[in-house]
């Protein structure tokens, strides 16, 4: 399978891109048309996909439940008691309908944490994506909980290897407060054993940092510090709440660190210190979190959030430039996930968009990327491919309505259960 | 003319929705199918369409030509240049293109002002919107520049009555440090004469308020009612460095406040005090402002930022809900501009959109109004209606490629000449 790209809007002048198989091929000026399918990108750019680095996608299911409300009430009453109800079909479906948002709004990877491992998979094999999935690690300090979790965990891994090589196993610990040392410990060797990437809720209130100090007598990164989960593998989300002494304790493990603007902002969590972070050159991803918190997973809207959220905290116009927050969205990708994308560069993954330079909000076109941070929508993506394959043409999706009847009539069934 | 939309979504029910002329005739469950245009609205809502209450419309044309600097620099080296060399087509074509924005994503009002009166208001009458549109008035304290600016705006309310209905005068005083105390007090004296909405930037920066405590004495909103310009018909704009009695002040005076969260947070310019002015009852409205700080016209993408912008400035989940933030921007827009619109009930002018409850973002439909701030995108507008009649129907605005065309080409030609 190949796929030219003919006369795309490539850093500021035009090219023909070749795909073949699942990689860039070449890049050049006038590539002849020996390709199974060609696409004429006039008035079009070409840009790397972006990358959802924190996702819990099956909650779509829950968009709009329960919102504006104290962290607790809103936990307690309205999510966890949905959240035990869910099947696998549930998840698949409503993993669906989050392929399904993400593919329409130019994002190919996903890095999820969530139930009913399965169902999140299948969906994203079968919609064509990347994704990294774990399961929630959380036995609430229960050392029964703890086996059967790391039994349950050890046959995911051995079960994920039947999917294609899109779908990533990882580790999905949930938090310090709800997982024991005993099973943080034994997910820190199992992921250095077998290569898996750790994706852990850090530091996302200060209640947690509190909780910590008085359970431990040392913030949370000093306690991972100690466990020994610190590593080059270890997706750190949210992360707002740290001292200098733990930013430190990060860079020295090259933890990577994954910003959520958007929920941090409608849970009130606090402001993730990205100063710092990108001051001391540690490697710094974007995600959308779960949609009960967001309520989507436009990654567009995100990099804007991003970008604005710390310019009026700093009161500096210059911090969180548009070029600077794109990177974290789609350059950083490589980093972040170990994987060769991110850029469109001959040799790295067909992971990519083409987006509609016509639409409104991308005219005039004096700055691509403050076109794409400060002003594009989702309506502007016109074409996503993945791992060399068309996932979205001209807008389109195969087989979207049928997901989104789906979705709907899971979530509807959902809260009538 | 009429048009009869059938069986949309409204208030959690369906119902059928006679236009008659530019009002909303009726509103009923099974209304018969006489009328000159009938358009079926299954799986759709209906609700009115946003009123962007600050804009400087044809600055489209100067989206990402400057961003990411210090003010300064910014205004004196970029914007203020580049908007010296601009012609009245190039307002024209710029609004043109603003107008489409604002269409596709469901606004029909929008509050202007910038130069060349003429060419916002002849764009704004073809592209079927309604529009307050102000010229800016500034004077630089100078007695000449004053006198010739009150000319100009005499002049100018004159021709405006050229114009249909929807395009109405109002006077535009760019802000206290830009315009005489002479200027604004003809200002105020001819809007209480001729009945019009005065439209002032207040207090965006906290230099504002240091130069004018200098200046005068006293801080910007006293010196506006010393010299009598506050009033019910005074749409103040950002209004972020207020104190106590500033506050008390505007609410005596049934100032109206205009809230640009996107704006002030890209420039950095400070937190508009939302909560003291929803506590003492002061009617608020929201806008994007102009292209070159937001850089899109979207109040989809504003009214999220509304939200998610207190409640991380509060730390607090429960502060500018989904349903008060909405009303901002619809609900209030009858106080702000003495229309009778902003809900959808009999008698009110036909300013209205249908929304696509079938986009990917708007399912499950749990809660269609936090759907609507929380998630929605610009893609979720299916048909934008304004005064009646039809200015975009499945997404398709009629000419808009000429319209983005020859917006483009103005912008080329801006840059270089």
């Amino acid at each position: 399978m190949s796929i030219l790209i003919k006369n795309a809007l490539l850093n500021g002048s035009r090219s023909d891109i070749l795909i073949r198989a699942n990689r860039i091929d070449r890049i050049d000026n006038n590539l002849t048309k020996d390709a199974d399918e060609i696409i004429q990108a006039d008035g079009m750019a070409i840009l790397p996909s972006f990358a959802n680095a924190h996702t819990h996608a099956a909650m779509t299911l829950m968009r709009g439940y329960a919102d504006d409300m104290v962290l607790q009430e809103w936990l307690e009453n309205y999510i966890w008691p949905l959240e035990a109800k869910l099947t696998q079909k549930d998840v698949y479906w409503g993993s669906k309908l989050a392929c399904l948002e993400m593919i329409k709004s130019g994002t190919t990877l996903f890095n999820d944490m969530y139930w009913h491992f399965h169902g999140t998979a299948r969906a994203a094999e079968e919609m064509g994506m990347r994704a990294f999935i774990s399961g929630v690690l959380i036995d609430q300090f229960d050392k029964e909980k703890s086996d059967e979790m790391i039994k349950q965990n050890k046959q995911l891994f051995n079960e994920s290897k039947e999917y294609s090589d899109r779908i990533i196993f990882s580790l999905g610990p949930h938090a310090i407060y709800t997982v024991s040392e005993k099973s943080l410990s034994w997910v820190a060797e199992f992921a250095r054993e077998n290569e898996l990437l750790v994706h852990l809720h850090v530091s996302e209130t200060k209640d947690e940092v509190d909780q910590c100090l008085e359970n431990h007598n040392m913030r949370p990164v000093e306690y991972l510090d100690k466990i020994g989960i610190l590593g080059p593998n270890l997706l750190s989300i949210h992360s707002i709440w740290l001292n200098n002494n733990e930013i430190r304790l990060l860079k020295e493990n090259d933890v990577k660190l994954i910003h959520t603007p958007i929920s941090n902002m409608k849970l009130g969590s606090g402001i993730f210190p990205i100063e710092k972070m990108l001051d001391r050159n540690l490697t710094v991803g974007i995600g959308t979190d779960g949609c009960s918190s967001n309520n989507n997973l436009d990654m567009l809207e995100e990099i804007k959030f991003a970008s604005m959220l710390h310019k009026i905290h700093f009161r500096d116009t210059t911090i969180m430039s548009a070029e600077d927050t794109y990177k974290l969205a789609t350059y950083n990708t490589k980093k972040l996930f170990n994987l060769n994308m991110g850029e469109i560069k001959e040799g790295y993954l067909a992971d990519l968009i083409l987006l509609d330079l016509n639409n409104e909000s991308m005219i005039p076109n004096y700055n691509l990327i403050s076109n794409i941070v400060y002003s594009a929508g989702k309506d502007c993506v016109d074409t996503t491919i993945c791992d060399g394959k068309i996932l979205m043409r001209n807008g389109k999706v195969e087989g979207e309505e049928e997901i989104k009847q789906k979705a709907r009539e899971a979530a509807e069934d959902l809260i009538k259960r």
